[in-house]
């Protein structure tokens, strides 16, 4: 996919909550310099402190994509919010969204997308085809965050490691497996959204081969321990082909998402199922520390967490908010 | 999806090699009930021994649906086949296809399918909205088909499974997972088609709960040791939530399908992999018998191979054409 261009126009609609906009609030966190300006509609009541313009004005002060990182209940595009998509398209922005249903099927939209040259970016459904897989060895190192449970960090780390990575000197670049994360860097493949007989090849295809001493990050997404997604979880393993792996957990779960009544692994059953499915692409491969959400705790509790939970698995174990990755990045760092 | 309705007019298009028509020779193979009648065009030479009839000619004589079950080096519905796909709808016919491209994109012949209210089954897109997995026991019984590596004989299997199941009076019902399966049985769901996000949830929705004494046979896809499709394979495993796994293999394989370099796992690191990934949804699943495909080996040689396999790992090894599954079906009976 072409790369969106930046910076970004943040459209928020007309929603009232804080949730509905995360999708325009970590581009505001992770990459500042792109969140140039903001929109809101009659009704809607989110600010991101950021000057409010119309799009031709956002168009003028070098805006290049108007962002529609707002959730809504049904996954579609609401009539109400379609004259200022049609309106920055005739501004000469590009635009971008990750509803499930496309903009492109709307035919006001896609025909003001067509008369004014403009892309719009529906990141939800990957547009290009991609080739199956094959698990060849390329060159280049990857990482890849993966989890006991779904949504419990593992952009977040993986943002925070690109971010270290770049501060300790070493070569890195984010790859961007979810909606959110592609908003942020503008590229990446929506991997839940692929064809089931695409999902390690489109992960092939997102980080190819690489300078020899370059590290792509590659987000991951699910848990191979969940019931519904595990499939997604596999395959991008396999296509990422990571040299190192860093295992995501929040303490305290009830349950997987989505699944009550079930519980969710072990960090160590959950450590060695995926070393073992990740070396049929790369018998190298291993867990090298492990990033724990611990927002839910206090700093002692927290801290004494970490501490624990890293002596016992002998490796680093960080908060990537509380803590930082530094010590997650050295380990990295000796591969 | 709506079910395929037989007898069945067997389209053979315009090819000329035997293993371009497979889909069609499934049929009269497993369902040979359903093989009423076969068209061919031009320049075909495939002949099934059946009788050839005009679309108007099989409608008058009780078919209901035109198989297209023909493969293209492309994936696309040739130009030569579409007025016969348009006799067929016009003539009160339904038509069933698994090319890449779905013949409902093709306008000359949706129009004819919705002038004449007939149905078109793009099999190879599954066309409804599945949800998530869940994971949640269900009651009735399922066996799953697993592999070493794909296309060594899982579907054929399957089928012999249900054949034998029916025959010693047990409760059985094939559940096809790819396209051949579902010109055979006219349903199913391709799962490689379907979003990866949606995996497991297709397979949940295939094979829904049941009589407890009743058993699903679901058609497995792929093998957990292939990089390109592994993550299907888990995905459906998990779906399936099967109570007994039978492990299908060829021997003498040179290398993993499409993956030169990459050899075969043994079937006992594949059987230990598949029950582990298997118990997330279903604890009590096993590896109950082997389906060998020996197809390639003298009978002496065949026989012993079945043998000493069957020895080593302890359980019924067969192949499903040269000794039938009888005693894969007795260990199945009794769980």
């Amino acid at each position: 996919m072409k790369k969106a261009g930046a910076p970004y126009l943040l459209f928020l609609g007309d929603v009232q909550d804080e949730l509905s906009i995360k999708g325009c609030t970590g581009v505001t966190i992770w990459r500042p310099e792109k969140a140039h300006a903001q929109i809101r509609l009659e009704g809607g009541t989110q600010d991101l402190g950021l000057p409010n313009m119309a799009p031709a004005e956002a168009a003028a002060a070098g805006c290049q994509t108007m962002l529609v990182g707002v959730a809504n209940a049904g996954g579609f595009v609401p009539e109400a919010w379609v004259p200022t998509i049609i309106a920055a398209l005739e501004a000469g922005l590009d635009v971008m969204a990750g509803m499930h249903k496309r903009m492109a099927d709307i035919p006001e939209i896609a025909a003001a997308a067509a008369a004014n040259g403009r892309t719009l970016f529906d990141v939800r459904q990957p547009s290009q085809d991609f080739k199956v897989g094959k698990g060849y060895k390329r060159a280049g190192k990857r990482v890849l965050t993966v989890g006991t449970d779904c949504s419990l960090g593992k952009m977040f780390t993986s943002l925070a490691l690109e971010k270290e990575m770049l501060a300790q000197g070493l070569k890195a670049t984010f790859r961007a497996t979810g909606q959110s994360g592609i908003f942020i860097v503008g590229e990446g493949v929506a991997v839940d959204g692929v064809v089931a007989d695409f999902i390690a090849g489109s992960v092939e295809w997102l980080c190819p081969e690489n300078e020899p001493d370059h590290w792509d990050v590659v987000e991951g997404q699910g848990s191979l321990f969940h019931p519904s997604f595990a499939g997604v979880s596999l395959g991008l393993l396999h296509g990422a082909q990571p040299d190192a792996l860093i295992m995501c957990h929040e303490p305290g779960r009830p349950h997987m998402r989505g699944i009550p009544g079930r519980a969710l692994p072990s960090l160590e059953e959950c450590i060695e199922a995926n070393e073992r499915a990740a070396h049929l692409t790369n018998p190298a491969a291993r867990v090298v520390g492990i990033s724990v959400n611990t927002s839910a705790m206090a700093e002692d509790e927290a801290l004494a967490y970490l501490e624990e939970t890293g002596r016992r698995l002998g490796m680093p174990c960080c908060d990537s908010i509380r803590t930082g990755v530094g010590p997650v990045v050295e380990e990295l760092a000796k591969i």
